[in-house]
């Protein structure tokens, strides 16, 4: 740890890495972004592991994450057939994603991840299990 | 696309303002950022025109805002008596809300708000129709 982020309000989470909208066109969730806003798509991925293609659009410092299935086993399309299109996570960046998933641990937070894994860019993450944050996916992210 | 150092505006959105969630137990959730993640509360205000009560925790430059109805009738009552607790909206700081509402006017983007309003914090707001958003309940946030 650099003394950099000792005081710092967001405790662990040193930034909102992204937040991701479940979405059935990738490409027309981008297009509209792009021709509404003026966002950029920075990065485009398919994560095989997850069953979803992604889209980042920079925001500042932090993204917004486009996500579509890539099957219909993916979880986002079990989402888009219950909920619709819409916010599905939000992901916290932080420093040691290890670190952070034991804290959750240690307040007997349930999560999805019992271990850090890989992620989209190279990242390492983790998933808090809505049930035990207020019904809301979060993700930790260690870039 | 851009040489790799060069920074990527978002357009005209200038950072993630906050990532708006619904609960039903408004210490109860911030007690739960705080004593898990560190996450500190910086901001706390009943928005009587939005029948909303709200908390927010810095992370970075952002915001975690936790919402919970003052009343029955507050759209976020609805929310949670639909969709339960969870991710309600997503809102992006932007340095002129007329201008930003502008452009999703000029886009034929369906928007709540036909001009901007005052929001929590002295800031000034408008609302996109998620209708036209893929799904995603979307402010823009002038501070």
């Amino acid at each position: 740890m650099s003394g950099a982020h000792q005081p710092v309000p967001g405790g662990l989470f040193t930034e909102v890495d992204h937040v991701a909208v479940a979405v059935a066109d990738l490409d027309a969730a981008m297009a509209w972004y792009e021709e509404t806003f003026g966002a950029r798509v920075v990065h485009r991925e398919v994560v095989e592991s997850d069953g979803v293609e992604e889209a980042l659009l920079a925001v500042a410092d932090s993204y917004i994450q486009l996500i579509t299935p890539t099957s219909d086993q993916s979880t986002v399309a079990k989402f888009l057939s219950t909920r619709g299109e819409g916010l599905h996570h939000v992901a916290f960046r932080v420093d040691d994603c290890a670190k952070a998933l034991q804290a959750a641990h240690d307040a007997g937070v349930r999560t999805i991840d019992q271990v850090p894994r890989p992620g989209s860019r190279g990242t390492t993450v983790a998933f808090i299990h809505p049930k035990s944050a207020f019904g809301t996916l979060i993700e930790l992210v260690e870039q």
